[in-house]
């Protein structure tokens, strides 16, 4: 291969250079520190993990293994998985490392892989970071969650622009559960609403038991009046699915009078990554962007594979996704050389207040450094910093 | 495998949890904002590239590419390497990317990941932080990084305990170039140097040309006084070894002046990855442990491999290891649940300090938090924050 071939970067990957990583690197810490504020922990999780451990709830297994690049452990000669999720390492963090009764709030940020992207133009190295509850069952964690990820958006958007989902896989599954759905049928429905391909779905439904409801899912997924008025009683009156139904409702009102500029939809038929989560599921949209901002949602008995299942939630986001088009000038002083004292604790001082500052080196003049934007300059026995 | 198997992580890594987490978060800040003060600029590097663009110099290829992790890129069939090493991805970025005229300077954070730990007992995925300088040849760009280098140090360290090491690859080379040793003798010589083997060394150094020489620089190496009475005049004269010694004398006499409180050693046959280096070496040593804190050298023309050769010196470290045995008491405080404006208010004020708020759930008492250290209490009509 030409050499100039090897100076390119894989698909999906890349440099993030000064003017970039400066808005991604304040982003990140403010994010962790407004999460620390809310009171999740911060965990450093590993990045390779022997591939038993990344593996979740066997129905999800498939997704995640997919996308998880493998390696052979020359220690052990065991299968390794670089992480793809850091979601399953918290998970066996609050289930077997520091297994805290009660209740336990974690978060995290660090580069995840994925053999392939997530989503159209979608990185295969996300800056994942994302925040855990673990060991409440309540509508209330749900809801925290859901204003938490809100406030830590709003760190790097107008919030005026996005766009809240809200939706919970309890009314799709308690309808399944009540009609006797066998798991193919239930994957094709599933298909069939994430395609919004409601001629088909008209179609299908046609036969099924509970067919005009399995439609109306689909046809009014948006809209819970409408949703209401096109359900069957029977539907309507079992427990579990009213129990979903109040809890949207419940945690739409509660997050509009929280966030009332917020603009906030529904979708109770947006299953993604469903077999993974148990009740409400929540995602951030930003005008003409295909992938979420953010998303999250509630996934019971995430432990269970380490031996210890509890209630969860939480969200998780790409930062650079969250910082994309965004770069920050860097304003560079450049001082001149020598061991002057004075010269020396101007610049000492300087850089105390948190400016950059480059002492030149040997006899370079200010064209050794292009991207200087200041100079430190004497007058009248006074160091000053001047632009350039 | 029984289940409670998967728990266990691999050799060489671990989780860290938050009250060590704090800590190395708190650190890699203060590190970059110091670097940041100093003119070096932040840049993310890919976590996975073609592995022609992590390779480097052929010569240290091999070391570099034995660590080094590797997977088949399902988009392009080509081959990636998990990047074990971010230095080939900086110059990478500066013969490339960001091909500056002038002097560079780049600072990065990230981790990386070793095939086998570097040292014994450490990391397998060790969280590199480092600096860069590109495109100044002088020695003074490498007393600057020595320079950053203990002033980064000293952010996590009492400096007292800490021993310097100073090297310099020029003496070894000079000599191996004027004796024409070679390939196999000079990797023999450099071998016992590294093993400290001096019976060894004396017996093969007696058949060879600058014999006397080359046992010199074992023999004397942390004494710069003692070598130069035992080494020949010829050798004393050639331009190229006083070139090297002058900046080794340089060197330690400019760092002693800054640093009077160091102690500083000299090592001149401290050859580690010295294929890697040109110039002047550096390191720093803690009581008690093996691998250096930090360390650093001149590898000129780095870049070459990406059709750019620069000058070029710099450091890093893992900023786990810095943090050993650091850990941070996290104090949390508990706020009772409810939508009271006056309550809200307090919990959103102490957040805004910096403090770290829970608010109950539901109706869990305080021990729903057992980490919690703090309690909000109403007392005269006002939220106080009390120890518990």
């Amino acid at each position: 291969m030409p050499i100039s071939e090897t100076w390119l970067l894989p698909d999906g990957v890349a440099d993030v250079l000064p003017e970039q990583a400066q808005v991604v690197e304040t982003l990140r810490r403010q994010a962790l520190d407004f999460l620390a504020s809310r009171g999740y922990q911060l965990v450093y999780t590993p990045f390779i993990e022997y591939i038993e451990s990344l593996s979740l709830l066997s129905e999800s297994n498939h997704d995640l293994d997919l996308v998880t690049f493998k390696v052979i452990d020359q220690l052990s000669g065991r299968l390794l998985g670089v992480r793809a999720d850091m979601t399953p390492q918290v998970a066996r963090i609050d289930a077997h490392v520091r297994s805290i009764e009660g209740v336990a709030r974690y978060c995290y940020a660090g580069t995840v892989l994925h053999t392939k992207p997530q989503n159209f133009n979608s990185s295969r190295a996300p800056l994942q970071l994302g925040a855990e509850l673990y060991g409440h069952q309540s509508l209330e964690a749900d809801i925290e969650m859901v204003d938490v990820m809100l406030g830590l958006i709003q760190q790097a958007h107008n919030l005026e622009g996005l766009h809240l989902d809200l939706g919970h896989v309890g009314l799709f599954r308690s309808l399944v559960k009540r009609a006797g759905l066998s798991k193919q049928v239930e994957q094709d429905l599933s298909d069939l609403y994430q395609r919004k391909a409601l001629p088909e779905l008209e179609e299908v439904t046609k036969t099924l038991a509970f067919g005009s409801d399995f439609y109306a899912l689909g046809r009014y997924a948006s809209d819970l009046n409408a949703l209401e008025q096109h359900l069957s009683q029977d539907v309507l009156n079992d427990a579990s699915f009213k129990t979903s139904l109040d809890d949207l409702k419940t945690t739409l009102s509660q997050i509009q009078t929280r966030w009332p500029n917020l603009r906030i939809g529904i979708d109770v038929v947006e299953l993604r990554s469903y077999h993974y989560h148990t009740g409400l599921m929540y995602a951030v949209y930003a005008p003409n962007r295909a992938a979420p901002l953010a998303q999250g949602g509630r996934y019971d008995g995430i432990g269970e594979h380490f031996g210890r299942a509890r209630p969860a939630t939480g969200f998780s986001c790409d930062l650079y996704a969250l910082c994309v088009g965004q770069f920050k000038e860097i304003e560079t002083i450049v001082a001149p050389a020598g061991q002057d004292q004075q010269l020396l604790g101007a610049i000492a001082q300087a850089r105390q207040n948190g400016l950059r500052v480059i002492q030149l080196l040997g006899n370079d003049d200010l064209s050794s450094v292009p991207y200087a934007t200041h100079k430190m300059e004497l007058a009248q026995d006074q160091w000053q910093i001047n632009k350039i």
